[in-house]
């Protein structure tokens, strides 16, 4: 078996959700942590559940209303700025200090990123964090209207590189992803 | 609008699942209340990912599979008769003490259930509790080989009780349970 292609989920595997906590515990001192933890839970269930009721929306319209629900279920007020400020973080998410080392270490092989992120905060994201020079293509979810771990989402990477399934090594930290990867047939790590 | 007919959900909506509680507790002490929550969530979310990847198990496996997740999540130890006297609560779950009242005053509709649950362990906490004698149908998702919140399970209602959505209402204590009902056109309480 050769892998030609190696394909990344973005969020919490080459980018650090977490990393939105200083931007939420500075916006509401004292609920930082607590935020990023709801907001996170609640912003995958919403995938879930959307994908499953056949009612997509993308996953920025998501994440606002996984936000508002957070906000909501913790009794804080936001003001629109401060709401605003939060989801901007979104767009400059911190990368993982290993993260482009790694990239650059597989560089003979394709290289993208298959998100669940619609189609224009992930390429600002890719953008912003320069990884734009390293991928071969940042590959969004929103074409297929329904989100990872449906196999129509993993179905995307052969469509996109040509390359098959058996090729192609799959990497993520989200359990559920890589399950479902594996579900398809990628090659997971 | 004339409501024809009236369609429960069955775990913690009819039935009390946070009842498990007193087993949990008595098997494993201490952990009762934790075990009991873990335990739903991960069902819960074992049913949605799941269905979304194609990989339908029934009720009864994930309940089991998700239980041991639990013990394991929890570094509890258990041995066959303790893990089996938990699972058998589901197969004994306390009704809610106005359900019986409940369904008597709807006694001039069509009375149904239709869970998540697989048909045998359905029809046996149907029994059990001795619904099955004021309910004109027990419907499970299991036909179907994907859980609710799909428009797939919702559409076992008509073909059960033949009776169209509009003239339906769906009772759920389950908000994902209560939207997906809505999105597929049933009115929902």
């Amino acid at each position: 078996m050769t892998i030609k292609a190696v394909v990344f989920d973005a969020y919490g595997t080459l980018y650090d959700i977490q990393s939105v906590a200083a931007v939420t515990e500075e916006a509401l001192p004292g609920y930082g942590e607590i935020i990023t933890q709801i907001w996170r839970i609640k912003q995958l269930e919403y995938t879930w559940l959307r994908s499953l009721m056949q009612r997509y929306q993308d996953f920025s319209a998501i994440t606002r209303e996984s936000l508002a629900y957070t906000l909501r279920c913790l009794g804080l007020e936001s003001d629109t700025d401060t709401f605003e400020s939060i989801m901007d973080k979104y767009l400059h998410l911190d990368l993982y200090p290993d993260a482009m080392t790694a990239l650059a270490a597989l560089r003979d092989k394709k290289l993208a990123i298959l998100s669940n992120g619609s189609t224009a905060i992930l390429n600002a994201l890719v953008a912003n964090s320069g990884l734009d020079r390293v991928l071969d293509a940042t590959i969004s979810v929103d074409s297929q209207k329904i989100f990872k771990p449906a196999p129509e989402a993993y179905r995307l990477i052969e469509s996109t590189l040509r390359v098959p399934p058996a090729e192609v090594l799959f990497v993520s930290s989200n359990p559920w992803d890589a399950c479902g990867a594996n579900a398809f047939g990628l090659n997971v790590a």
